[in-house]
């Protein structure tokens, strides 16, 4: 399987079928080439290697995305942890464990987007 | 035991008596305070907490540290993640996966970072 | 008085109780720890030391939660600069003078966070 | 002309005298100070300096406010750059080079906001 | 005084007749401009107005470099808030309060650069 | 020619032979991951995509890697740029427009690094 197809299908594993046909009925010509490398590079190339597991590379965008300060994808990827198996009282963890390295500000807008993903999922 | 006191035996567990005698040894009245601080609120607060263990928590801040260009703290923290059982493939990938979120050079910055705590470490 | 207590004293101070109730009302299962942790550490420990007061430390989250580019939290410290006996003329300057060091674009969204503010509180 | 005038001639050559004028609409007396430093640094200083051209200096400005996280100003000076010449492909391409460097959720925020702007000029 | 001259002699006052002619001596072709920005705009735009002091405008530099991981002119700024009349403890209380909002590393660093100049300033 | 053959070769055209060879001599079983990642999905992907030339992706790096506070790479971006092209008129009001969007301690540190680069081409 070629790298794209690869990706879509971590996707399709992490996020849902629902998930990928939403982001497919959005494609045009321009932003075609970011779907494509978000698939080749992210999904199909580095989510795919061996050595640490999905849930793992999960928690790390989790930190990552709240201290870089980018809601949008910090929503999918604590959707994505949960489909991963982390736990509520894991993310509570998480979160609360930026505060200290990346500020409270940052952890209180994270905490802020998980409780939109807890709610969604009936969790909260 | 007070917060500060559980936040010097943590920060022993995770990087050893000698590096906590280093740090005392650096104590003065202008420093007292953020040391304080960070063995009440970080250590003994914060990494205290059950629900994500030392090593969930010290791979978080390799990701954190990557993203928000923090080399002093990345370099102890990712000492930290190997004392607390990260291996030399785990460190590696964590790394790898912080190009794609946090960008390239971010994540070159920090396998610069691992690779002199590898070697001190004799790991390689 | 523990550091939870003392915490949520500064904030009613702060802020007033109505916001402090309205914060209150939001608790649940998951947030309560970042609750519990803004109102021990951030307003029970720090914002409790003296040395400096309560105006300087609101003009300085004013500064750093532009350059960070943290609006929701920025709104909050706008508010209590303002209550703190922080001018609308002395609020413009702290926010001009972010331009310079952060970047036209940073001071530029807080200029419009700020008007918000001032708006709300019919000074504008 | 005096800076704060040559940036106001700049900034409707940029954007449009419809923009200026909306613009303009908005100053109050605690806004002007704002107002007048883009007009009189940004515009009237450093863009009206020769040695590269607008277009150029658009394009550095997609880059930069990608890589800062500033989508309310991304949006115009996407705007901008479109109105000095700058194609949806050699868009599509600067937008893709940024996922690189500031990783891709910068990147795919800034994709949105071009598409706003692509949309909006009916080049989508 | 044209601005040029205005903030030169702001620059004067703030870190002294040797750091400006330190800095001149470093003057060539190619820094010239960002030389003359700094004094044109920094200081004898901003820094000459009115509305807030310099101890003022050195803290709040000192919180925004923090944050933004800036340790050349935190460097500066916090030697300048002292030429401004900021004790030690208050630069104490103002480097812990960043711990809180920009994160405990960002604080940390900023205690050494700080260090640095006490010692060197015979403070510490 | 597969992906990191064909980013190999942009980078031989970008920074010349020694480079390359000086940075594969650094490669371990560590570091190949990163090595490769950037030749193959940096250089053999992005930047052999065709719509914006090599200078154009230079001096957008340099743009971002200036906000960003990424000196070691910055230091190389300069020299691709200088090495496809980039006069040192057109890098001084690259940085010099750097000030305004990303803060005049960005552009400051930037200028440093560029004077690094120029002197070890004599060119300043």
């Amino acid at each position: 399987m070629d790298r794209i197809e690869a990706g879509r299908q971590v996707l399709r594993e992490l996020m849902g079928e629902a998930f990928l046909e939403a982001r497919d009925a959005t494609r045009n010509d321009f932003n075609a080439a970011v779907q494509d490398y978000a698939d080749d590079v992210c999904f199909g190339t580095v989510w795919s290697r061996p050595g640490i597991d999905r849930k793992t590379r999960s928690i790390l965008n989790i930190a990552m995305l709240t201290a870089l300060g980018r809601p949008n994808q910090l929503r999918s990827h604590i959707e994505g942890a949960i489909n991963n198996g982390c736990t509520k009282d894991e993310l509570r963890e998480i979160l609360l464990h930026t505060a200290v390295y990346a500020g409270l500000p940052a952890a209180v807008d994270a905490f802020r987007v998980a409780e939109e993903i807890l709610r969604k999922k009936e969790m909260l």
